[in-house]
């Protein structure tokens, strides 16, 4: 059985006999006992195995090492010991797999790098346990949300031949030999099998909202890929995104479903990982489960960001030594962020952001200064959430794209959205990883994704 | 309010007063009257809203396309035509986005072609409408079943510097520019983001193991890429894996599972899909719904690879004139895999494969000549799933790697795995695409996908 439903309701097994499956963690000897630190990797919790030497096989079983898969059939006791009220007196005890003394994942504190480097070994330990279980009960929670509430789950196109939303460096995709083209000194396009280089793309959005054209309200949920050169905790080459899409949504309107949705996410987290928030409360990131519960029951501040400089300004005034002066018209940077939600005491909704330092979808307010863009800051964490109300009119949005000089003939598609049946419509963004550094209070995005694709890493 | 919440229980709203929001799919104008077929996205059926000229803006509504976004305030009343117990009689019409007369989705029959090159406006159409939400609920269908029982999903890696299986072609993902590796005659690795030129994964399945050596069970859901040029109505050069792997778990305990699941998903889309089902049944493909049902209530056979061959021997002696010649130790071809199913009269588990035809990592029989594979035939679609038990012995794994001359190198973390606490392993994979292909009864991979990539096509 599962370990996960014997320790639901243990109690109710006590005196029983049991059989499990799963790995050994740690192996305690004594002269006449044993302690094994037993776990088969569904659920948080481990269950102790004990065993004296009444059994036959107990020099036997003295030699199984750390790692080793088993088989164990034994009976449910109450436990004298402390840390456990229940532990399982071992019958019988089949070795699965052996593991030899030179495994890396002995019973003792490795550091995170360390790990990195046995990525396929790590989640073996309490920490990276916690943290994949969350990621992967965490995109349950997304899912759960949106198709609850009648959203489409789009699958938008990874290979792509635009450019998406102008955001920056692609990785190129070919089905050329490199080393031919350095041969043949031509970069031979009938070569390829789309009968161009493509790229990967660093956002579904666009075509997302071709589908809530269709669908009123869909999202996405998939890979994304930046080919940037940044070294940083909070960077990585590919990454998971989640981009909702709702036609006949305002601002105010997406403002609404960005707070409800991760306030929903942040409770199904809580309830259903309690033992891996518990566990990163305590090792990980002190006060989490408070800082969680405060983000659910907060009223989410909304403030436009000529407001957000205003106050920015007076802090300056009354002494805040700002090492970027804040300006209207400009960007706002990490201490700026700070400021803000320690200002408000909880998350803020910024919106209405200069136009110039946004994308061109984006729908240009009456100003003619602004766009109707909003970020969500959280407090520790800074931006979590981007959206925006999208551009629903079409010469609007052909004047600006002719303003950034971008190339329309690649957006045809597009532009057809907003010149047949456009509707008010807006969208957000969530990056999974970022989502998840919150979530876990980890401060590396290498350390929640699974095999994490960094300038220079791509082993496994 | 959502089209969706009124059909639920229409009846409760007659005499009541409502507002929409939606396209207009069809408009009739008549002399004194005018009907509007209306849908907005969020169900498959659409509603029929009725005007006449006691409306002050009667001529100003006539004029509304097709196409055309509106809002509508209405009053839910018994129709008198056929065709809908309810309509809406509309008090007042606001049109939030007009649409041209050139618009290519004008009422009236398509071809599946052309829908395609216009991917972007197409899932306005029944046919789409039914096919990608069905894609969304069968999504949703596999989470559910996963996660419920304890799986954890696991986002593998798609950008890569090992080649997976060795199963074929794959997309080189480069940071260079092409142009200047032709004019500087070099391939310079060193301009390399990772420091060498990277792949597409084409499966996440070996990574998905190691989890599953740790979490015990574990799904991963995501794409996977090919860069073969086939130009056939099943393969697209992007597509979506479900691979579950499953530790202590042997070929006859991941059949129960593949048979479990796919019943699962097929009862849960013929439940929340009813409508698209009848849709798809009356226009797609004849007796779906009943082809559906029938595999739900299956007893699914299991046999040898070498009792198949046998079978399709028998049927020659008797007469069967086969294309490809069955032999034992040899792949099967289509007309085997329908024939075997026919034979059976349902789906057919074929278990023991030549070793030789299949991956280095499937468990090895005692046999010496055929592996632990099982692949799952469905009557009229065929191979729909491909599973195995895994080599679990890592001697065993590094003599067939070294029989197939594989670098060992790339492998050292897949091999760590079964020299570090190895167990019972098996896990297999299901090519979402083809499921859906099964379950719309559509026949082109390329209708099953919102933005297929497929040889020489990768607009918008």
């Amino acid at each position: 059985m599962d370990l996960k439903d014997l320790l639901k309701e243990i109690e109710t097994y006590e005196g029983k006999e049991v059989t499990l499956q799963g790995w050994i963690r740690n192996h305690r000897k004594q002269k006449e006992f044993g302690f094994i630190d037993f776990s088969d990797g569904t659920c948080f919790k481990h269950v102790q195995l004990v065993y004296d030497n009444k059994l036959d096989d107990f020099e036997e079983i003295q030699k199984i090492k750390n790692g080793s898969a088993i088989t164990v059939i034994g009976t449910v006791v109450k436990s004298e010991g402390s840390g456990q009220n229940y532990e399982i007196k071992i019958k019988d005890i089949v070795l699965e797999g052996d593991c030899p003394e030179d495994y890396p994942m002995q019973p003792k504190k490795h550091s995170r790098e360390f790990l990195r480097e046995q990525a396929h070994l790590r989640p073996r330990t309490n920490l990276f346990q916690a943290v994949f279980r969350i990621r992967s009960v965490a995109a349950m929670a997304i899912h759960t949300y949106f198709q609850e509430r009648g959203y489409i789950y789009l699958h938008s196109p990874l290979l792509t031949g635009s450019d998406g939303e102008g955001a920056g460096e692609m990785f190129s995709v070919t089905t050329q030999n490199l080393d031919e083209i350095a041969k043949n000194k031509k970069n031979d396009q009938t070569k390829e099998l789309f009968n161009r280089t493509l790229g990967l793309t660093v956002t579904g959005q666009l075509e997302g909202e071709t589908f809530a054209q269709s669908f009123k309200k869909i999202y996405t949920f998939g890979p994304t890929f930046r080919a940037e050169n940044s070294n940083t905790k909070y960077h990585a080459n590919e990454f998971w995104m989640i981009e909702p899409e709702i036609a006949f949504c305002d601002l105010d309107g997406v403002m609404d479903i960005e707070e409800d949705c991760l306030k929903y996410i942040i409770s199904y987290v809580l309830e259903k990982c309690k033992d891996e928030m518990e566990f990163l409360d305590k090792f990980v990131e002190h006060g989490l489960i408070d800082k969680l519960q405060t983000a659910v029951n907060s009223k989410y501040t909304r403030i436009s960001h000529k407001d957000v400089i205003t106050i920015l300004k007076e802090a300056e005034e009354k002494g805040t030594n700002w090492e970027f002066k804040p300006e209207y018209g400009e960007d706002i940077a990490k201490e700026h962020e700070r400021y803000i939600t320690e200002y408000f005491g909880g998350p803020v909704f910024i919106t209405n952001w200069p136009k110039d330092i946004k994308a061109f979808y984006m729908k240009q307010n009456d100003d003619g200064e602004t766009v109707a863009a909003v970020d969500l800051e959280m407090p520790g964490v800074g931006e979590l959430i981007g959206g925006s109300q999208r551009e629903d009119d079409y010469e609007k949005l052909i004047k600006r794209m002719d303003e950034l000089d971008m190339d329309k003939k690649d957006y045809w598609w597009y532009l057809d959205m907003r010149k047949y049946g456009s509707t008010v419509h807006s969208g957000f963004g969530i990056g999974f990883e970022r989502l998840l550094l919150y979530l876990t209070g980890v401060d590396n995005i290498r350390d929640v994704i699974p095999y994490p694709r960094t300038p220079g890493n791509c082993d496994f």
